[in-house]
């Protein structure tokens, strides 16, 4: 019911805190948005990254080329300043097989499952695994089921749920079971575990990301199975109950190499110690193009920058583009970004935002920040609405810019697209640059742009 | 500056109205969702209506099969009566080749324009036409030149306008190239049209649609190109001033014939003479699976009465789903549904609601329908919140209820999806059943289930 009151409180803050904005800004906007929707390059851009590039996870050939492209596309935009950050980033590789089975006794045909390995895990060795399977509904099952996993294959079978309205909510409710599961299974004596994909698509792709182990237990193998297989295999399950699962994977950590955040910067006129960052992360995962997870959150805030010049708009404080270095596995680069701020005191951090939440059409932003702070933005959201961006309620805020808010306090936000279609791809094989629109994500940089604009024209 | 004050405007009206409504009602709201997240039928009968009837122009063979289709459908969703309403619609067909070259007397190679002649257009004759082109960026731009436009193939380059946030007003904007340009050049002697498409696409598809004839005048082809070849054709001609177009259409009219609107009703238990009517077309263009036009109004209007049978829900005014016949060349379900009504008194038609803008992911509705109603139900805007629906400011209704509303005077009012993606595929090939995201597609059904749920509850 709290949701429900929430229109009419934000009206009362919207009433009266309307006289701190100009009647320009909704100018200026309309100009920003025309501008964007006009003249981005950031669809451009975006098909450079993903195809030109492709998938970039940290350690892979293709990341120092996603360094490059960001450099370049960030001096082609009109950034006063352009650097690479050097951090240090995990060097995890998938490896040449992954491959699971269904044994039978049975003399039917099965196809293999389509599966890929967890982010971060370990492979199987040369032998691969065959065990038999025991299929669990949740963590509570599997606690139920504990003497009986043991040399075993655990299959975690956790539903994506279709109630919640923002997808985000399903994944924060499925992903421990990619995240933990694998050692929360081992501690049972588990000798691989499969995980249902964190996903609502009408399809069969796996779903991959990170994992990680908890060393008080064996390192063994994970791998994420499509629904369909996922439904499949359960169904075999309950059919035949002598059937095994034959696991392989090849995956590894080689050691940690140099990695680098890419920095752009416009210098402010008046505040230039005031810094306001807003980027996405430069990596992806290796089985595709990383188009919405998070080429848009690039391209969109590259776009910024290019938006600004072409308006002649001259921040009063530095408007500073972070391209992050592995995101995906290890969040090295937000965690170097955020320990040198900490030591650099004279930097002040007003503010600071992040696009990693898919390139799909906008409808607001999420915030942590103190509540007067909070406030002061949603003030401005009548200057929003005519683009579609209303929804300014929600906490919220990327993992990158996670690690400043952590570390100095800085204030921040994510932007909120619409998030129906996020979950049939994220971490996928379908997640290509033929899967974002380009207006829906030019309404996205838009968004940032106009909420950069009144953050750095009226301070936070 | 006035939608700037809207939302201010709103949450008074929603302070002062909220009394209205019950706690039961986000209750209800609440399990229409999750019912139609969960166990909607929409999607798999939009598979079979896209992949198993297909495209089902007016008097094409789909047609009946569609009708037979919808018949199924209502029944198996659970309705009281199912019922076809006959009606004429006219038969037009595309015929077996449409054709346009650029014939030049240099000596490269000129591939031909993808081309869809436009719907109630009149074919070429078996010699086609082949003459000069004279290419105008708008209707201005012809009167400017209307003494060269004899003997000519006029080209509208009228370019659909990037800045409209809502892409209906750049339909609205540029539509009537298509629907009079015709017309508007054979005045002054042109000899056929060629339309950039309607479209903010970043491909190639040529977007067909309907057409008119001002009988003054001569009833010449006319074709839609897309935009990356109106790009060519414009380039070419400035660089090639010999240059011809060769133009071959077979379209023509076949004599009208018998089509159906297909009704189904859950018959009132308080109110039965009160009706409250929800509707898609059935009919779609003949060169796609009219899967976004309209085969997902149709399947949400469906859903509706799915949804409240497995809820138990029993209204108290009739609701009565119309799968609207011929809507894309003619209307003429839409004039007979409103034809019956009117010459049927003892009906009382209370509102109408129809969805034709897409199976996107839903941000409210619009409306038409006197002040007082209007403010009724923006009061329950805070009941829709929650689920993304938020808009519900713009006048508007469909074509469909559109006529019931001329008719009868009947409030009316649409779902109003994110209209980002509608024009890269409306009335082209690319509009098939891949390009419809399920829970996109089941939100907007809850979004209009519920609204018809509060309007059969409260009246209005």
């Amino acid at each position: 019911m709290l949701r429900l009151l929430l229109p009419i409180t934000m009206a009362f803050s919207i009433s009266v805190a309307h006289a701190q904005t100009s009647p320009d800004d909704s100018v200026t906007l309309r100009k920003l948005a025309d501008e964007v929707l006009t003249h981005s390059t950031a669809y451009a851009n975006l098909r450079i990254l993903t195809k030109e590039v492709g998938g970039r996870l940290a350690g892979s050939p293709q990341m120092p080329k996603a360094e490059q492209w960001g450099y370049k596309a960030l001096k082609a935009a009109g950034a006063d300043t352009v650097y690479f950050q050097e951090c240090m980033v995990p060097h995890w590789v998938r490896g040449e097989k992954e491959e699971v089975r269904i044994i039978s006794k049975r003399r039917d045909f099965v196809p293999a499952l389509q599966v890929l390995a967890l982010g971060n895990s370990e492979g199987s060795g040369a032998a691969g695994v065959t065990a038999p399977v025991l299929e669990v509904s949740s963590f509570d099952d599997l606690e139920a089921k504990k003497n009986d996993v043991k040399g075993k294959v655990v299959f975690y079978n956790y539903h994506f749920n279709p109630t919640f309205i923002k997808t985000f909510h399903a994944y924060g409710d499925a992903f421990m079971y990619r995240a933990t599961g694998a050692s929360r299974a081992a501690k049972y004596g588990a000798l691989a575990v499969i995980v249902r994909s964190m996903s609502h698509g009408a399809n069969n792709f796996p779903h991959t990301g990170a994992m990680r182990y908890n060393d008080s237990f064996p390192r063994i193998p994970a791998v994420a199975i499509g629904l369909e297989d996922a439904d499949r295999l359960s169904d075999r399950i309950k059919d035949d109950k002598d059937m095994k699962i034959y696991l392989h994977t090849s995956a590894k950590f080689l050691p940690d190499t140099i990695g680098h955040n890419v920095i752009a910067e416009i210098r402010g006129t008046e505040h230039p110690e005031e810094i306001i960052t807003i980027g996405g992360h430069l990596d992806s995962w290796d089985v595709n193009e990383g188009a919405h997870d998070d080429g848009t959150g690039c391209v969109q805030s590259i776009e910024i920058i290019r938006a600004f010049k072409a308006l002649g708009i001259r921040p009063k404080r530095t408007i500073r583009i972070v391209l992050f270095a592995n995101e995906e596995n290890g969040t090295r680069g937000a965690n170097k970004y955020a320990e040198v701020a900490k030591a650099t005191p004279a930097e002040h951090h007003i503010f600071a935002l992040e696009s990693d939440a898919g390139g799909f059409t906008p409808r607001g932003f999420s915030f942590t920040m103190p509540a007067e702070k909070k406030a002061k933005i949603i003030s401005w959201k009548p200057l929003f609405l005519p683009y579609g961006l209303y929804d300014f309620e929600d906490e919220g805020g990327g993992t990158d810019v996670g690690a400043l808010n952590e570390a100095v306090g800085t204030p921040m936000g994510e932007l909120a697209p619409d998030s129906q279609r996020y979950f049939d791809l994220h971490h996928a094989t379908n997640d290509v640059f033929e899967a974002v629109n380009k207006r829906e994500m030019e309404l996205g940089a838009f968004g940032m742009a106009g909420l950069v604009y009144m953050i750095d024209k009226y301070g936070l």
